[in-house]
């Protein structure tokens, strides 16, 4: 018999909902012969909110938490005030899941034109921290509105959390190019800064074959410009991983191609995978955006659960659909049932 | 008679000592003849440290205090460790001068290569808050080195500091092409994020004219790539600032092009200007750094006190000398004679 596995659908908003049904068919093209899988859709973003003003209710965390992984689609809308929908959805699953590694890999297609004169082999992958820093939503004001007022943010950091995505990023390192870069600003924040660095250094003692060096947050996004092929695996944290990912997706050519996986490695929560572009008011309801990075969230998502080859089969039609057509202008569906094609 | 200014140079550490002399002798050529300039040097960056573990001795600071203008080469040694110069010496002198404006301009020059395909116009200007935020030292960290580690970066953030830097940003805009975009997190650092949207909002009523817009710091890493030609005057508090602004140097063809200002626009303090690259130890004691970029201090150092025409003068030379040799590799003390040769 198959196994079952029951997958949360989160398409939320803007182009979110244009783009995570061809994740879905591409997940269920490539491994509903070898699975059984079961989805089970949310309703949750900027409609939902502006309808009924739940953001993620209790019930719908606890039905998410019953579920083996989660698709994502992206999460943001102008009519509502920036923070809302991102603290309370899309940061509340990252956080109550404990997803701790936010796995962002980027690589240049061939057939992707990238905005570099001489972008050279680009493949490096980036571990972002996923649930502390100055994502915690520690901070506050006083006097607001005032000549006085005064607003903090505290970026919060521990050994515990640091340390697990440290010892991912070394393990990852290990089936790749074997090459770990620690981007930080230490030399300015340095309780967070030392501390991510000792941890590297320690950890590191038990990785004798992987290399690793350190890179400041600004020279960081000097590199991705200057010489992005330098970097294997980028490991930083929350915010500077923010960043980072999606400079390196304009590097690549574009986030539309970009995929991301929010993963608690331990497997105690179900892990997430979405595109790492949002929800691109500007452009949804029009048919007009990608759904490539959707679809390479789906293979993250096979992978994480174990079906390597059906994912690889993902990325492979993937590939093949950017060399071939990456430079033609294809609506959503187009570009989807290209990809399908193949598959 | 002729006026007499007093300018303190701390050339630092690294290159910095390489480059400095040439910015004050362009300084001293440009307007040597219409003002009388004393120059004080101060022997401040990694020896002095390693001689006698003085970062920035308490009469030092008078001294420079009492100085009309500060020229910096650059701070920063791999023999110690991160952030005791940075936050010693540099980071001092910004907060103690109270140097609340960190003007860097970026700018594509004739001749220049940028590193993107098709980088259009590129000539905006940052305007960097720089006495707040996460750059304040505000954080620890307990139970270091122990499994139980905490460490945290406190961002601290006042009306009363970012009021001052938004309207900077929008005469500075009157004088350009009249658009400022915000950049900042406010999705995710919404204390903050919201009281400068507030202040820029309530300001920007002040300035009909200029239109204003805003950018999520991510969303901007991406248009620095794509379309960084979108951009005239960009405000952001100090560490988006310092992130954008090396994006943008490596943008323009490289930190080597690009000065800063950190500036007392209240003129209780001297203001101070340095190139925006660092001290690059692995090229340093070669010969072979671009002293473009400190040269231009030099001019940024002029125009902040009247010396309009000047430092004009001392554009243009780069200007041109980027455009007929920019391309071509000379040593340091080279590119400094062809500079001043066209003054
Ligand atoms: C929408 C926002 C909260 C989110 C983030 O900052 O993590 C997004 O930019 C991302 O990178 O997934
Ligand atoms: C050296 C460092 C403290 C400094 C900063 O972060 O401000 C530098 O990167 C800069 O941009 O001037």
């Amino acid at each position: 018999m198959k196994k079952k596995y029951t997958i949360a659908v989160i398409p939320g908003d803007g182009i979110g909902k244009e783009v995570t049904p061809w994740a879905r068919r591409a997940l269920e093209k490539a491994a509903g012969s070898v699975a059984d899988f079961d989805y089970v859709e949310f309703d949750l973003g900027a409609e939902r909110y502006l309808r009924d003003g739940a953001i993620l209710p209790d019930e719908d965390l606890e039905d998410i938490k019953e579920t083996d992984a989660i698709l994502l689609g992206a999460v943001g809308d102008p009519r509502i005030k920036a923070g809302i929908l991102e603290r309370g959805l899309l940061l509340k699953l990252r956080f109550a899941l404990d997803q701790y590694v936010n796995l962002r890999p980027s690589k240049l297609y061939k057939g992707v034109e990238s905005p570099l004169a001489n972008p050279g082999d680009i493949d490096f992958v980036v571990v972002r921290e996923g649930t502390e820093g100055l994502y915690c939503g520690s901070g506050g004001a006083v006097r607001v509105d005032t000549p006085e007022e005064v607003a903090t943010e505290v970026s919060i950091n521990t050994a515990y959390g640091a340390e697990r995505v440290v010892r991912y990023a070394f393990d990852l390192a290990m089936k790749r190019r074997k090459k770990v870069t620690l981007v930080h600003k230490k030399n300015v924040l340095v309780n967070a800064g030392d501390m991510w660095q000792r941890i590297v250094d320690r950890v590191a003692g038990e990785y004798p074959e992987v290399e690793h060096d350190y890179c400041h947050i600004d020279a960081a996004t000097i590199y991705l410009v200057s010489d992005p092929g330098r970097f294997d695996v980028i490991l930083t944290d929350n915010l500077f991983g923010d960043i980072l990912t999606d400079e390196a997706g304009a590097v690549v050519g574009g986030v539309g191609y970009s995929a991301s996986g929010c993963i608690n490695a331990a497997n105690e929560y179900p892990s997430m995978f979405e595109p790492i572009h949002g929800s691109a008011p500007d452009i949804a309801g029009q048919g007009k955006a990608n759904p490539t990075a959707a679809i390479l969230s789906a293979a993250m998502l096979l992978r994480h659960l174990g079906f390597d080859e059906q994912a690889a089969a993902i990325d492979a039609a993937v590939e093949a659909d950017i060399e071939e057509l990456g430079s033609t202008v294809r609506s959503t569906d187009q570009v989807g049932r290209d990809i399908l094609d193949r598959l």
